[in-house]
C-alpha cells in the first residue's frame, strides 16, 4: 500500500516535470557559429562555461544521449569478452615518467597538487606530491594487468573503461564538442600474444562496422600506418609479422581495395589502423583507432607464463576505441541526424497532446504507461532491468496545431493526439515527426512499437 | 549469417574468459588488516597502488558491483523525477571563490594547472589558469540552474550526478574503501521553494528506507541538526519554518521517536538530517544526508519568476545523497554480507560444473543461455535493454568436490552440476552457496529463477 501511495505522488511529480520541459527558456542564446550549436540550443543538449573551458556540461537531454551511447557500447563489449574496470584519474608524476607520457606528452597534460602538501605524509620529494591528470587509460590498465600473475591461457585479457580524460588543448583551439579538454572514450585495451592479433582485430573491425551501421553510416575508410623508417622500437621481424597480419585482416574484414597504406606513418611503438567515416554532409571524421603497442608492455614489465613454462613472455597491447571520443561522436551524430534523432537514442521520444483539458487524465495515463516498466513497476523500488522511454505531455491550452509544431521543432519522434473520438474508440492518434499521416493505435500497440523500435535500434 | 558466424566466435572467447577467471592468481597478497580487504583479495574486487594513494582501482568484479549500485539508483531517481547531468571535473579558482569553497574548503582540495600555461590564451592572471579539482557537485548544478530563465512552475528542478569527486584527505588517514581521496556519490540537488520541502524530504526518506531495505538493512537512525546559536545566515523565521517542516516530515516518514535533535549542530547555511545505519556487526555508518541550503542560491544569484510575477525569487537548495559515497557503501556491503552477495548484485552469480569432459558441450550451452539476452540476441548488435547474468564455467579436470568447494569460496550464488543422469533427464543439478540440497531444474526454470531473483532484488 505504501508503494502505491508513493507511486501516485511520483506520478504527480512527473506531470509537473513534463510541463516544465516545455516551458524552459534559454537565458543566454549565444551566437550560433555552427549547426551543432544551434541544435543543442534548441534541444537543450549541452552547454559550456568560461569557468571550465573545454569541459562540456551535458544537460539532462544531452546526458540521455550520452548514456545511450555508453550503454550501447557496454552491451557490445560484454559480447566481445571485455571486462569493465574503473581506474584512478590522478597518478603521481613518476608513473607518467614510467609510461613515457612525461617525455612525450607532458605539455598536453594537467598537473595536480594538493593545496595542503603537508597532508601527503610520504611527500618527501617535490615529485612525490605532484600528480598528472590522466590523458589516457592505458597506464592504469597496464597496472591492473601487472598486479596478478598471468598465464597464457588467460589471454587475451580485455579491459574497457569510460573514465574522464583530460588533455590541455590550447584554449584557442577549443570548439563545441569536437575540440575539448575533458572527454570520454569507449576505451579498451587488449593484452594478447601474436596468435590472437588477427582475431582481435577482426572482432574490432566487425564491431566498428556493426556499430556505425546502427547509425546508418556505412561510408568507412581504413588506413594502415606502417613502421617508420628511422625511429621505431622492437625488431623488424615482429613489425613485419604484425603488419602482414593487419593487412590480411583488413582484406578479409574491411574488404580488398577498401583500405590504404600510409607507409612509415605508424607510431614508434607499433603499427596502427585509423578509421574515418563520412557523415551525411560528406565531411570526414577520424573516429575509431586500433593500435598495436610493443612498447608499453616493456615499460610496465608485463609478463605471463607461456605454454612452454617460460615465465617472461611479454604480451602485446592493442589500444582500441570504436566511437573514439564520445563527445566527438555525439557531435558527428548531431551533424548526421541534424537533430532528427532515431527513436531509440532520441532524448525526446514521444509527446502526448490532449486536445482539451477533459482529455488530460487519459493523456496522463497513456504517458505513464509509455514511460516503461522502470516507472510502472508495482514494488516500492524500480527494477534493475527494463524499458525507460522518454515521454512528455503538453497540456497547455494552446491549439493542437501550435503544440504539434513546437513538438516537431523540439524533435519528438512521435506525437500522440487524444480527443473525444479517440477516447470513444479506445485508441490514440499517432503521427511521426516527419510524416503527417495519422494512425489510430491502442496504448498496447504504441508501447509494443516503442519496444520493437528500441530493440531494432530504429 | 555474418551475425551468426561472429556470435560463435564470441562464444569461444567467453569460454576462454570463463576459464581464465578461475586460474587468475593474486600476485601480491598484501597484509590483510581487515575483513573487507581479505574478501576483496579473495573475490578480486578492487586494489590500490602507491602511485595514486586514496584512489581505488575497481577490478572487473568490483566494477560489476559498483555498476549495479549506480544502475539501481539511476532507476529509482527516474521515478522520483531526477534528471541526470554530467558536469566538468575542473573549474577555475574564481568559481570556488564564488561558491565559498575557497574560503572554507581549500585545504581539502587539489589544485590543477596546465603544464604548459601558454596554451591558456586568456590566462592573463595567475588565477586564470589555476583550477580546482571538484570535491562536490553543487556548484556545477547551480551553474546549470542559472543558465536558463526559470519560472515557479518548473520547480522543483532535480539534478543527479555520479561524477568523480576528489578530496585531499591526509595520506595517513587513507584506508581501503572508507577513507579515500577519489570517490563517487549518488549525488542529487533539488532546487525548490518552501512549499516543496516537506514532499521532497519525505520522498528522500522513503527512498532511503526502500533502498536500505533492499540490502536487508532496517536499523536506521535520523538526526536533525538545527540552527547554530551564533554563526548562521538567513533570517530566524526561515530557519524556524524549515526546522518545523523537517520535524513534521521526520515524524511522519521516519516515525515519532525514531529521530533525535542535535541542537545547534546544523551547517551555517541551513539545517540538515543525517542518516546512520547499523551493519550486521552493530557498527554504525553515516551514509545518507539531506541538507537545506539558503546560502549557495544566494552566492550563485539563482532566481526564478514566482507565481505573482516577481522575477527575483530565490530557490532553496536541497543537497541529498542516499548511498552517500558509493565507495563507502560498497565497504559497508562487504562487511554486511561478508562476501556472500545476494544474487542480484553478486559479481559471480552462477557457475556451471560439468562432471567430466563429455559434459562440457552441454555445460557451455547452459552457460550461454543463462548469461542472458544481452549475449544471446540474434542480431549482430546486442540490444540496449536486457538481462546480463554473470555465469562462469569450470571445466578443469578436478573433482566435483574440489571445484564446488572453490566455487563456494569464491562466493558464487548458484552452483550447477551436470553429469550423465542430468543429461538423460534434460535437467541440471542446482545448489546454492549455503545449502547442499540439490534441486533438479530445467534450463528454462533456472533462467526464469534468475530473472525473478533480479527483479525482486534477492
Amino acid at each position: 500500500m505504501i508503494g502505491l501511495r508513493r507511486v501516485s505522488r511520483v506520478l504527480l511529480l512527473r506531470r509537473l516535470s513534463a510541463y516544465r520541459l516545455l516551458s524552459t527558456k534559454v537565458k543566454e542564446v549565444e551566437s550560433s557559429t555552427n549547426s551543432n550549436h544551434a541544435i543543442s540550443m534548441r534541444q537543450l543538449l549541452y552547454t559550456t562555461d568560461e569557468t571550465s573551458p573545454g569541459s562540456i556540461f551535458f544537460l539532462p537531454h544531452g546526458t540521455r544521449v550520452l548514456n545511450k551511447l555508453i550503454q550501447f557500447m557496454k552491451n557490445q563489449q560484454i559480447k566481445y569478452g571485455f571486462q569493465e574496470v574503473v581506474t584512478p584519474l590522478i597518478f603521481k608524476t613518476k608513473l607518467w615518467k614510467k609510461s613515457g607520457h612525461w617525455d612525450n606528452y607532458k605539455e598536453d597534460m594537467f598537473k595536480v597538487v594538493g593545496n595542503d602538501a603537508s597532508k601527503d605524509e610520504v611527500a618527501h620529494s617535490h615529485e612525490e606530491h605532484e600528480y598528472g591528470l590522466k590523458p589516457m587509460n592505458c597506464p592504469g590498465h597496464c597496472m591492473i594487468f601487472a598486479k596478478f600473475n598471468r598465464t597464457y591461457n588467460e589471454l587475451p585479457v580485455r579491459y574497457s573503461d569510460f573514465s574522464s580524460l583530460h588533455r590541455n588543448e590550447a584554449s584557442g583551439a577549443l570548439s563545441g564538442l569536437t575540440r575539448v579538454r575533458r572527454f570520454h572514450q569507449d576505451d579498451g585495451h587488449i593484452f594478447c600474444d601474436m596468435t590472437h592479433i588477427d582475431q582481435e582485430i577482426e572482432n574490432t573491425i566487425n564491431l566498428i562496422k556493426d556499430t556505425y551501421a546502427v547509425f546508418g553510416i556505412s561510408n568507412i575508410e581504413y588506413y594502415l600506418s606502417t613502421r617508420p623508417e628511422e625511429k621505431f622500437i622492437g625488431d623488424i621481424e615482429t613489425w613485419d609479422a604484425a603488419e602482414s597480419k593487419l593487412k590480411q585482416v583488413l582484406d578479409s574484414s574491411a574488404g580488398k581495395g577498401n583500405w590504404e597504406v600510409r607507409e612509415g606513418d605508424g607510431a614508434f611503438y607499433g603499427p596502427k589502423i585509423d578509421v574515418l567515416l563520412t557523415d551525411a554532409f560528406e565531411k570526414k571524421h577520424q573516429v575509431a583507432t586500433i593500435q598495436l603497442d610493443f612498447q608499453l608492455p616493456k615499460r610496465f614489465d608485463l609478463k605471463y607464463v607461456s605454454a612452454d613454462g617460460s615465465i617472461d613472455k611479454q604480451p602485446i597491447l592493442i589500444h582500441r576505441a570504436v566511437f573514439g571520443s564520445l563527445e566527438r561522436f555525439f557531435a558527428i551524430l548531431l551533424d548526421h541526424f541534424q537533430g532528427k534523432w532515431p527513436f531509440w537514442i532520441n532524448p525526446r521520444q514521444a509527446i502526448v497532446i490532449p486536445v482539451n483539458e477533459t482529455h488530460i487524465g487519459k493523456a496522463e495515463e497513456l504517458q505513464r504507461k509509455l514511460c516503461g516498466d522502470i516507472i510502472n513497476h508495482e514494488q516500492a523500488v524500480s527494477p534493475l532491468t527494463g524499458f525507460n522511454f522518454h515521454v512528455d505531455i503538453d497540456k497547455r491550452p494552446a491549439t493542437i496545431g501550435a503544440r504539434t509544431k513546437e513538438a516537431i521543432q523540439k524533435g519528438y519522434s512521435y506525437i500522440i493526439l487524444l480527443g473525444d473520438k479517440d477516447i470513444a474508440n479506445g485508441t490514440y492518434a499517432v503521427r511521426t515527426r516527419d510524416d503527417r499521416t495519422i494512425t489510430s493505435m491502442t496504448s498496447d500497440e504504441i508501447y509494443q512499437m516503442f519496444i520493437d523500435l528500441e530493440r531494432a535500434y530504429k
